[in-house]
C-alpha cells in the first residue's frame, strides 16, 4: 500500500468519513497549500497533548481548571450534567447558561457494557457534597441510554437536597408538525406551555 | 484560540468538512486510540514528500514512472485523458481499461482564468509526438469546462494520425428514467446502442 492509500485508509477511520470522502480529503492535501497540511499535522499531533480533560468538570481544556469552572463570574449553584465534551461546546454556544458544566464522559448503556462506575458519577457524588449545589440540570440526550442515566442521576440525589431537572422535549425552533415524529409530538403536547396575552 | 479550536478550525477548510464534521472529528480524535492520531499526523506530514505526479502521465505515484505507466501489459496505443488524478483511480477500479493515461490537472475554464498553458496539454502533444499512440480518449467531465477542454485537445489533433474519442453519455447503470435530467435522456437517446438478437 502506498502512501495515499494508506492515508485514505487512516481518514475513513474518522467518524462521517467513507472511502469517497476520505479519497476526495487525500487527493485535495496533495494539491493543497503544503504549509496548511504541516499545520494540520502537527495539530494533530499536539491536540492529545495539550488537551486534558477538566480536573473539576472533565470538559476538555488547555488550563485546569477549565475557564467555566475558573470564571468567578458563573453561577457556582447549578450543574449542567452532561454525556460528551462536546455538549458542553453547543450549550455554550446558546449563551443561555450561565452555570457550571459536569462531563459525565458517556452514558449508562447495558448493551455496550457501560455502568454507573465507568462513568465520573463520582466525582459529581463528591461535587454535590462540597456543598453550595441546589440544582442539578440533566442534559443527557434523549435517547434510551440518556434517559436512563437521568433517571439514575435523579435516583441517587433523591434524599440530598439539590434539584434535579430535565431539559424540555418538543418541536424544534423553525421545524414542521408535518415532519416531527409522533413520539416528539406526543412529548410536545405534554409538555404544552400555557400563553398569557 | 485554544489547540482544540485550531484544529475545528483546520479541519473545517477539508472539502466536504463543515464545522459540524469537523467538530465531530476533533472530538473524535481526542478520544481515539493515540496511536491513531499520531499515525495520520505522520502520514499527512509524510505524503507529500513520497507522493509526487508521475512525470510522464501526471498521475500522483511514489516511484516514478508510476506503475501504469511502467506496466509492460498496457496498451500503448490508447491515452486516456482526464482531469485530474483521482479519476485515474476512478477509472482503474472499473477494471475495464488497460491502456495509458494523461492527467491535465485541470480544465480550461475563462471564468477561473484557467488556459491550456496552464494544463499538462504541451506533454501530451510531446508523448503524441513520439509516436505509437493512435487514440486519445477525452475522459474529461461532461460539463462545460470540460467539453471545452475536450474540444480544445479535438482541434488540437485534428491534423495528426490521432483519432480522438468522448466517454459516452447516458443513462447511469441502475438508473431511473424518471429521475434522470432531460440533458442525460435527450443525451442517451440520440446515442442511443443497437440491439442485435
Amino acid at each position: 500500500m502506498n502512501a495515499l492509500d494508506q492515508l485514505i485508509s487512516q481518514l475513513s477511520r474518522l467518524p462521517g468519513i467513507g472511502k469517497k470522502s476520505a479519497t476526495r480529503i487525500a487527493y485535495f492535501l496533495l494539491r493543497a497549500d503544503s504549509n496548511y497540511s504541516r499545520n494540520l499535522s502537527e495539530l494533530l499531533a499536539g491536540v492529545r497533548e495539550r488537551i486534558h480533560p477538566c480536573s473539576v468538570c472533565g470538559n476538555y481544556t488547555e488550563v485546569d481548571p477549565c475557564d467555566v469552572c475558573a470564571d468567578p463570574q458563573r453561577d457556582r449553584a447549578t450543574i449542567c450534567v452532561v454525556e460528551q465534551p462536546q455538549d458542553v461546546a453547543v450549550l455554550e454556544a446558546t449563551r443561555e447558561y450561565r452555570g457550571l458544566y459536569h462531563v459525565l464522559m458517556g452514558v449508562i448503556s447495558p448493551i455496550e457494557g457501560i455502568g454507573p462506575k465507568d462513568l465520573t458519577i463520582s466525582r459529581l457524588v463528591s461535587r454535590v457534597k462540597d456543598g453550595g449545589v441546589t440544582e442539578l440540570i440533566l442534559a443527557t440526550n434523549p435517547t434510551v441510554e440518556g434517559d436512563t442515566t437521568a433517571l439514575y442521576l435523579v435516583k441517587l440525589f433523591e434524599s440530598s437536597e439539590v434539584r434535579t431537572s430535565r431539559l424540555a422535549l418538543g418541536l424544534p425552533v423553525g421545524g414542521d408538525l408535518e415532519y416531527a415524529d409522533r413520539l416528539t409530538i406526543a412529548r410536545s403536547l405534554r409538555g404544552r406551555t400555557p400563553l398569557s396575552s
